[in-house]
């Protein structure tokens, strides 16, 4: 392998693998990045089992020649010391060489680098499920509903189902479901027609989250493709593998309530401001607790106390009320998460009663929904 | 005590003292911001015994009235909760009223606070040596020489002088010395006459710090006033009271070479990023070890090598080169943090043997000098 490349776009697909390396490996092979050249470009794979991504490098751009090449080949480099070094050479232009026994000779201006390489024969071949049925979503929409629902992933590994967010796609319509037990998120979103349908399809939060880091801001369509164990996201040069969890998603339906004893709408971010004062106070108590409880003279009150500190109360108008007057006490941090996410001007909170879970819904929004289960205290 | 506050002022006075909060305080009192309300306005007081902020909030400024006083009195407040809601109240208006047991009530809006106070009585009073000699110092300038020296002073509690910065002020001249011993850094400063002198005056860095973050970065004097044990320093509407570290400071000066046997003259900034590149490899062996070499064809060698990760060796061109050749081996670590912090465009490093300090002195500033402690290695 001999060739000649510009910097910056050898750092950007760095970039884009590296969100794959874990520094926590135990397998040596799985500590590097693998270049692969042919005629046609550069590709680099990262991998840590959970997480393998691709990125390729073409020869040529409509403005460029990207890389030349002097002779293919392969090699896979330390990740962490290639990563930085790169990003710091001085020139533009680097020169790649890989000699016997892996060693790479890197140069670019007056500097020269030595890297111990390792034989690419020993790195983990990708899944080939690129065969497979195609479902487009739009990046952003994709990006935002992962941030809508990645919040409310349980963080325990002794249920590591609900570690993930199940997806799934019926009749045109994708799904995003998560949950701690303590808490749901729902997003759902219709896609062009499409024959395809999947169920049970759960990947996990953290592979979410670098996945949507890699999905550019500008309109960009990812093609997904779902295989038995595997996910993959198409993302321009980019290729995303995830391992889909394993294990049976529990049926959340029964715990979204239905009938509704008291609904109130509110403006988010007034109500926003005031829980989160409410949690200063009851985050020194390490318990969360906050109450909000309907007012005779209309409007609500919001409170939490501290034997230590002290007492917050405020009261909030309403914008409609509906119902029974209701006192409830919950995990106000639980309330700002969604709080923070809902980008509507006006939120519905609806009750079944002080044991029962109490539902968010964003107001020009049907298709997110919130779910955060009471605190059983005795008020 | 009974006023009415704007919160802009409060919050500003607020996030002064609070710098002098201990997280791991275990004084109840001292995890307390003191307020003292005369008819001239508001004294913010915090405490951890090392350093003791004052912030004065008047009555009226040039524009608006600032504080309306009902009632005068003092009061201890629990800090973290107070700096924390005061900031989010939802009005500019907030009013303050201590009651029975110093029950603090604070309203803006519609929300209601009540703060479980203590007693201001049980509050260290500030050592009294506002009468003594003042020195005045620029505040970008003292700024500067604590940026310049403070990255050298020792994190090891084994030697607590040494975590502290040595100011000494003869002749009109101040100067700053800190070292961990392995190496150095002094900056001096003119100022203008004054009558004022000291020496073996040890301040703690991370004091410095805190010090750093109150003095704005506009024109602003601050005025310096030194007893036995305390140094105070004035700006603005603050008082910043520090500790004196105890013991003598070892004398720094045998380790500064007076004469050199080799002198280098190179452009900070490209010397900055050479190092920078063969450090990302030697930190990989956790030693931070560089070679520096001077090149019979002029020019000098930076180099490093990783027996794991391989070798970085680039050239780099001098501005000036004087004396003998020579080979030596540093922390790079210790390099970066000084070339980090210099201005100057050119530096020169100088040296008197491999097993000798290593001097760094900018060009363009004859009072600034660092020293460096060479690796004895067998290169």
């Amino acid at each position: 392998m001999k060739i000649i490349i510009l910097k910056d776009y050898l750092n950007e697909s760095i970039q884009q693998v590296y969100k794959a390396i874990s520094s926590r490996t135990t397998i040596p092979i799985l500590s590097g990045i693998k270049l692969d050249v042919n005629h046609q470009g550069v590709t680099l794979t990262a991998s840590d089992t959970d997480i393998s991504i691709q990125s390729f490098i073409p020869v040529e751009d409509d403005k460029h020649t990207i890389v030349q090449i002097e002779e293919t080949g392969s090699v896979v480099l330390p990740a962490k010391f290639f990563v930085e070094i790169i990003k710091k050479l001085p020139s533009q232009e680097i020169k790649m060489e890989v000699k016997e026994q892996f060693h790479t000779y890197i140069s670019s201006g007056a500097t020269e680098i030595q890297m111990v390489g390792l034989d690419p024969e020993e790195f983990p071949i990708l899944p080939a499920i690129e065969g497979n049925e195609t479902v487009s979503v739009p990046g952003d929409l994709l990006k935002n509903m992962i941030k809508q629902t990645g919040f409310s992933i349980s963080t325990h590994e002794t249920t590591p189902i609900l570690t993930g967010v199940l997806w799934n796609l019926e009749n045109n319509e994708l799904k995003f479901t998560a949950t701690d037990r303590h808490r749901l998120a729902t997003r759902s979103a219709y896609l062009n027609a499409t024959d395809i349908k999947f169920n049970n399809v759960v990947i996990a939060g953290k592979t979410l989250n670098e996945l949507s880091k890699i999905i550019p801001d500008q309109n960009t369509l990812v093609d997904i493709v779902v295989s038995d164990n595997q996910v993959l996201f198409k993302i321009d040069h980019v290729l995303f593998y995830s391992r889909i969890l394993e294990g049976i998603y529990p049926d959340t339906s029964r715990i979204i309530p239905s009938t509704y004893k008291t609904e109130l709408i509110v403006e988010t971010k007034k109500l926003s401001e005031s829980i989160d004062r409410a949690y200063l106070l009851s985050r020194e108590e390490k318990t969360n607790i906050v109450r909000l409880q309907t007012l005779e003279e209309g409007g609500i009150e919001i409170s939490s106390s501290s034997t230590e500190l002290g007492k917050v109360r405020e009261e909030l108008d309403l914008i409609d009320f509906k119902g029974e007057p209701l006192r409830i006490s919950f995990n106000s941090k639980y309330m700002l998460d969604v709080l923070k996410i809902v980008e509507s001007e006006q939120l519905m909170i609806a009750f079944t009663g002080i044991m029962s879970p109490i539902v968010l819904k964003p107001m020009d929004d049907s298709q997110s929904l919130f779910v955060i289960l009471p605190y059983r205290t005795n008020n």
